[in-house]
């Protein structure tokens, strides 16, 4: 039996451990889910047990624990450092879901579920893979250490000190990885380039308190108007970003780069009427393509203040609270641009209040890997045979703080190859994965570790020669 | 025994009716608590009955019940009609209130609780009055109906046809209000004035569901984005309200009138370190009195969208909502203000989302009374006997749509004589009702009772053949 036929064979299997995991609420932004966070640790430590014989260890960090595993049984041949994460983000608004996100659903071939997509579902692929070859031959084709984290959602915070302290342990000839959902469900792609990010949080004070707004409305500062007018200075009216200096070090595209973004396959009308909305919006002088993969953005992720439940309440609220990310392209820094949004916040603050801005979250770099790399030319080469077609070139707005974390701090490329598709809803409600994309990442997979070992032999002994050490 | 004295003989009795009747949590703008108000009103109705041979009913509204009870047994004297109401504001924000709000604590002389001071400390006085005069003297020195009802909070939408439908039942002199709180509770003041109020809530939405901000973010609009713009239109940099045609109507106030405003005690320092800012705003050309008082507002009462949990949650939002309302002071017409409100929203809606408005809640007229009306110089006369001073005339920033209500339906002004106090926080956390004033509205209540007869019984004559009857 090849690994490949096993996993036919063993083909609901997956699925149902699949809605067994996604069963675990694991919202790492969460406190109150600290202890759901442990148990989906632990549940993916036992997985990793029982796939084979892999050196499984829970590595603490300050905040939740990374689950690392390797195997080192192919000494000829190279290293794949899988990444995925556990952790997953929290399913508000609960009243827009379908279903409970946490008790999955499959409606049509689609698993409906928190996480199911983004990363549960793609990160069961490596380890059911590599059960698939354990259970059929013994033994992996190439050597491969797994490193699944808890803090991805959260702008993986400690990752970065937990790859300098385990450079060694770490060394491998490049990352492969589970996270980084593809372009189109039906199109198969690489990913040369994904977004950075950077988060801030601010509040507005007025009052010190809550005040009738017929006996004082008129006389007092109302907190929600100054954040609406201190958000409203956050973007021109035409739809690009008002702060001075956001732009300024926007590395320019080439003419060949933007045209080959204007070739890719893009339905407007197609775009429109999946996220419903009846026009384009966005940058002037940029497609929609180029605005969600090489244009910095500031985006508003909440706003609120005063009286939200039912009915009214008559008050000038004295408090207004916000919370905004920007995206960034190389060559934005987040520590330029968190200053440059702080600066503009604290230069454009309304009469009458005053403002307090925190920012301690969410900061990645963007990211780019060549479209040389040979990892990157596997994953190409594995998509034409699994799907048909050839596998274009695409850009990411998202962000995987990891892949920049990787090159930095290990020296070594992110290719990733994840299963999950951009359209699948992670972060809103419903939230799903493609049941059929569950198989064909299985496969891909397999065919992936069979085929890099000899493709890169050469590439790697090179490679690991520049890799630095501790 | 006197009715005062017996008054202070059972001194401590009424403050622990209040105490009890706090506790009921007649929050009449939300439907979990319709319960609460069945019993707030049942509670209303026993304490009547227990007061004297008071003829009590529960009359039905759409909403909440009224509570009516009237004695009539001095054919000879003018007939008052006693208003209050049961219901109260919501607590939020609950985190903000040192004591429960619905468990009243006493600390230094205070009362804290929500509705204390609006209006469940006041409007237990009439009936406490009531009860102290028929224990000694076994009648009123005139006739009194009581009306308490349980939607003043959210407008009193079933007021007017409440009223319209019991013109008969409801004829008297003069509406005497256990609602409207004074100026000062160092200060004697009787209120000649009152803002009107038109609410309307409205939403903005974008895509169909919230996106994520890297995948989307930068090529959908941002609902949150939008609704700032949208709220930040509705004021101009100077603090006025923007709308188009919003001060047409506002009845410009005598040289005369504005310099009684001006000459009334008012201290800034001790306004500023009251609400706890630094400075004074509002409306340019205008003082704070005159902002409160006699200029119309647009305050937004709540906000919100997106993402509003601990952490992070990268969303593009695709709803954003907000309340507001607006203090209107003649000869504005909340019709017409409402109208321009909502040409304003529709004319301003920013690209690429959608704008709904519900304007179905919280409309009242501004109201007047003559500084010479009989009912008025009673309470300045009751006043000054219970302070030693003289009661000075003041506006109130405030609504109570009752008052329009009386008057246009029933032909008959309303005198305020709560004796509650502005600065009690109602609407806020933490209200509090100062207990010497409940002792001195007793008192206060007990003699305007006795001496309003003998003044206004020719008056009263004259105004009874003017009343309309159905």
């Amino acid at each position: 039996m090849t690994p490949l036929e096993y996993l036919s064979a063993h083909h609901d299997r997956s699925l149902q451990e699949l809605i067994e995991f996604v069963r675990i609420p694991s919202v790492s932004t969460d406190p109150h889910h600290r202890g759901d966070m442990a148990r989906a640790a632990e549940w993916v430590a036992a997985h990793l047990r029982q796939a084979g014989p892999i050196d499984v260890r829970s590595m603490p960090t300050p905040g939740h624990p990374v689950i690392y595993g390797e195997w080192l049984g192919a000494p000829d041949a190279p290293t794949l450092l899988v990444y995925g994460h556990y952790d997953v983000q929290p399913p508000d608004p609960l009243d827009k879901w379908l279903s409970d996100p946490f008790e999955p659903e499959l409606r049509h071939g689609r698993l409906y579920g928190r996480g199911v997509s983004d990363n549960k579902g793609p990160m069961l692929i490596p380890l059911t893979v590599a059960q698939a070859f354990f259970a059929t031959r013994g033994a992996l084709p190439l050597n491969v250490k797994f490193l699944f984290e808890g803090e991805e959602e959260i702008g993986s915070p400690n990752l970065e000190p937990f790859l300098a302290a385990n450079l060694r342990l770490l060394q491998a000839d490049c990352v492969l990885s589970a996270d980084g959902a593809m372009w189109r469900s039906d199109e198969p792609s690489v990913t040369i380039a994904s977004r950075g990010v950077v988060g801030v949080d601010f509040s507005i004070t007025g009052a010190n308190r809550n005040l009738h707004s017929g006996r004082y409305g008129g006389s007092v500062a109302n907190a929600l108007h100054a954040m609406a007018e201190l958000v409203a200075s956050l973007h021109s009216a035409d739809g690009r970003v008002a702060i001075e200096g956001f732009y300024d070090d926007v590395a320019a595209l080439s003419e060949e780069e933007r045209r080959a973004i204007a070739e890719l396959p893009f339905d407007e009308a197609r775009f429109l009427a999946e996220v419903g909305v009846p026009s384009l919006f966005g940058e002037p002088g940029f497609s929609t393509l180029e605005r969600q993969w090489i244009r910095p953005t500031l985006e508003l992720n909440g706003m609120w203040g005063g009286y939200l439940g039912q009915g009214s309440q008559t008050v000038t609220p004295n408090e207004a609270h916000a919370k905004l990310s920007c995206r960034l392209v190389p060559d934005q820094h987040p520590d330029t641009i968190r200053a440059l949004v702080m600066r503009h916040l604290e230069t454009h603050v309304p009469a009458g209040v005053s403002l307090s801005v925190r920012s301690d979250r969410h900061a990645a770099l963007p990211y780019r890997i060549s479209s040389e790399h040979p990892g990157l030319k596997t994953a190409q080469r594995v998509l034409e045979q699994v799907y048909g077609k050839t596998a274009v070139c695409v850009r990411m707005g998202a962000t995987l703080p990891a892949s920049e974390l990787f090159k930095r701090l290990l020296g070594i490329d992110t290719v990733f190859f994840s299963f999950s598709t951009a359209d699948e809803d992670f972060h809103s409600p419903n939230e799903f994965f493609r049941v059929h994309r569950l198989h064909e990442g299985l496969e891909a997979w397999t065919r992936y570790w069979e085929s890099y070992g000899p493709t890169v032999r050469t590439v790697s002994a090179h490679r690991r020669s520049r890799a630095p050490v501790p």
